[in-house]
């Protein structure tokens, strides 16, 4: 009755990573109808925008998604980049884990999952291959290159169905994909949200969209500066794990421990290696492949007891409180808006962050549902909007923790105001696949918390100053209807003539104005 | 100033799976102390219940958590399934996306992350090697093996450091791994509850924990019954996409289109196959690799129009109410227990799937918050335990969608029940790597509340039931009390002798019956 165990090995098989996300693309973010055409927005314009900044170019870009039938779409997406050299077109299209970005650097992509996704998405769904261009500079002069290509699933490789080169004007890649079975929708979850938010946390760069309908959106520039390139940090001292320590050792081509350590963490001096050596008895001038693992634990706790400085934070560049507000102006056109940038901190002891908030509050802000206007909370990291999930992230429960009624709003919920919080850090701490929210590290949720604050008591003092205004106003007005009056009955009491209001008027603000420079009145 | 492709494309690499996740833990589920620890023991014990149900034997499962060290712990995790052969250990600890469980089959492990997400998590976090010990038969024959294993993160393989044969008595995977960074806890979300849960899921198994203290546990067998082995069944016509006949085709060792669909398909026979070339006009002679886009397209919209019998049910095996209701009595001694298991139904137009529901009421059911019982839902999907991400879930949404009051609990939230959900399939749609969390398909969603409003009405009637036996008794009460009083006191009015009560108890009662068998009475 029993089988053996050889018999249930029979079928014991090992899966590519593409195959892998065929068989789970909701671990992709793939996952119904409307989210999964935000996802594929998603991804392909935090590439372009990656990918432009970091040549230093302002990011420029055309989406065009045209319905062909019911739930079958094609979309244009054209950026204005580097572009991609010829070699690695393939490799960034239709290989899973393969990327640019596994470096301690800030960057709005991080799992090298993105541009494949996509295509799987689209050849899961359509059968169709993707069609791509790439125009690029090679040694100073620009190429062009066309390809059709189709993702191999069994060996997570691309299979280029079609080459030529073709001339081409800028830099720049173009990628045309066919999906079915997504959605386009105006919901706050939905492609054209996604876009709109994206436009309030990049203000730097230019989109334009022909939707579904034909109807052309043009997101203007609010800002022409380029972000400064965030420079790749080394890890912090703080950061790393005794795992870490053997990795590096075992991958370096240091000959010694020491100056391993000295050139892959930040903050780490030779007086700092001398001391290390001294405080934990290890020869640091041994071979890294000959560290052990409780040498690296040893040095890792004893890291935690040391005083180092922070991160550097030339990898952590913020948006700005003043690029925040301008994007917020020019997408919400709201009647009052404040930001705030903190100073960057770090969590787990080593990983720099820095939390940025920001409120917006009437125009446009907050969202219509029915027939009034709700708040909105957007969250982002590194400039990218964080559209699913809301319940589970850090950035959520941290907001939600605020006693708003504090801060002269009595029902969060229901007030007519846009919560902006974006989390710039190299190392985003994501709590699943889709990148969608935040681990509520203690930090974060203090950092989102502080910051929020201090945009709320911003909003309170406007909110208060225009009770105030609007309550002078009403005395204004009760002194312009009254005072005549008074003026006439009082003229016709002394039996003298009523004197000119104006006149009057001069003379009260003629005595006041005295009164407050302390000059006695010559009349 | 502008960066050319080439620079940005020199740090360009690719990652094996374990170097992805090793980056990315948090995928795996391995975020927080006390999760990580929970996500070790789920994985390693339906591993264990997968394996031991496959090859026909009853789980026993000896679990022991030593605590080192603040939060440094060994587990040694011992079963009696068929073992593992020789072979395939390094790849089952050691590789990630590898495993048998990629069929159309139902089983707790879907996604070949398990046991080498653990090994790699213990790596990261204590630099210790795996142990582990295989009984395993081969030939018949009874063979041990003793392995000392570590991941080589960088080629996605296992390292055996050390090898030999041993002996053993019986078959069966004996696992002692370390960590170092996760807590065992008792909350909610901690180990213990897990295998509490677990256990009430799967009352055939058996499991003996020894805690940190010492305190050993154990879970006795509610039922002496093994589940059936789910038949690998085929998919459903209705539940495959385009992409999958076109993946088939492209991997099948069938000389014709034909003989690929009703070999791969369930419900698909020759005459069936003869009325889709008919209605297509596609010529199904052709080899598989021939097959177009627009044609497998074409092939699966008739799908959806053609009437199928339903999946074959043989791959569903559900607990069973009776089953449902022995482990809950079991562990949580409920004053009133009842369970339901729905018929199968599809969900995608294809995937078939099961709901089973039960509620207790009263004991031990609920959880206790502060000093009071309060509601608690337990969700299982395949008989595992979903302890995290309830908020996302569908079961979740479905059970808050119920009017509870209908069914007499005024507030879900406060009352002491336990509402027990569990989803049978072959395919759960999880919504995340985590497998944590359901994805609100329209159906699940409806089944849900369907199974959970029928156990309610259950759990209503025995309150009602309840509540006017208490009132009868209240009643009998008065009338114990007060008849003797009116026997005695119409006794004295009438100037006769008070008549005995269990006389005129008896006459009452008589005359009752009478009254109901509609005779006359025969005094």
């Amino acid at each position: 009755m029993a089988r053996q165990a050889g018999e249930l090995f029979e079928e014991f098989q090992e899966l590519t990573a593409s195959e892998f996300f065929r068989k789970n693309k909701q671990m992709l973010g793939f996952s119904g109808k409307i989210r999964s055409l935000t996802i594929v927005f998603h991804e392909l314009i935090t590439n372009s925008f990656d990918a432009a900044e970091e040549a230093g170019i302002l990011p420029v870009i055309k989406i065009d998604l045209k319905r062909v039938d019911k739930d079958h779409y094609i979309l244009k997406h054209i950026d204005n980049g580097p572009g991609i050299p010829e070699d690695f077109v393939t490799r960034v299209f239709c290989t899973m884990f393969a990327g640019s970005k596994f470096r301690n650097i800030q960057s709005r992509g991080q799992q090298g999952l993105g541009c494949s996704g996509c295509v799987l998405l689209s050849q899961m769904t359509t059968g169709k291959p993707a069609k791509i261009i790439s125009g690029y500079k090679e040694n100073g002069k620009l190429k062009g290159v066309q390809m059709t290509l189709k993702m191999d699933v069994k060996t997570n490789k691309g299979l280029i169905l079609d080459k030529k080169e073709v001339e081409v004007t800028e830099t720049g890649v173009c990628v045309e994909l066919q999906f079915k079975d997504v959605s386009y929708s105006l919901s706050e979850q939905g492609a054209f949200e996604y876009i709109r938010r994206t436009m309030i946390a990049n203000p730097h760069a230019q989109i334009t969209f022909r939707d579904p309908t034909g109807h052309k959106y043009i997101f203007n520039r609010a800002a022409e500066i380029i972000p400064p390139l965030p420079k790749e940090v080394l890890p912090h001292p703080r950061g790393v794990t005794a795992d870490d320590l053997i990795f590096m050792a075992k991958h370096t081509d240091k000959r010694r421990f020491r100056s391993l350590l000295t050139s892959s963490l930040s903050r780490m001096s030779t007086k700092r290696v001398n001391e290390i050596e001294e405080m934990t008895g290890i020869d640091l001038n041994k071979r890294p492949k000959d560290m052990k693992w409780d040498e690296a634990e040893k040095i890792v706790e004893l890291f935690a007891k040391m005083d180092f400085m922070a991160p550097p934070t030339s990898g952590l560049i913020p948006i700005g409180a003043e690029q925040i507000e301008k994007g917020l102006i020019e997408i919400l056109k709201p009647e009052f808006v404040t930001a705030t940038t903190r100073k960057p901190v770090t969590y787990k002891g080593g990983v720099a962050f820095i939390i940025e908030a920001a409120i917006a509050y009437g125009g446009q802000a907050g969202r219509v549902v029915g027939e009034q206007r709700k708040a909105e909370i957007m969250r982002f990291a590194n400039r990218v909007p964080l559209t699913f999930d809301q319940g589970s992230c850090a950035i959520t429960e941290s907001l939600k923790s605020i006693d708003w009624k504090r801060y002269g709003i009595k029902d969060l919920e229901n007030a007519p105001v846009t919560v902006f919080v974006n989390i710039v850090s190299t190392n985003v701490p994501y709590l699943s696949t889709g990148k969608q929210s935040v681990a509520p590290e203690p930090e974060i949720l203090h950092e989102v918390r502080q910051s929020s604050m201090k945009v709320a008591r911003k909003l309170q003092k406007y909110l208060r100053a225009k009770k105030a205004a609007k309550e002078e106003e009403m005395r204004s007005k009760i002194f312009e209807t009254y005072v005549p009056i008074i003026l006439r009955e009082a003229a016709n009491l002394a039996g003298t003539s009523v004197p000119e209001y104006e006149e009057v008027l001069a003379k009260v603000t003629r005595r006041a104005k005295a009164e407050l420079l302390g000059d006695t009145l010559d009349e």
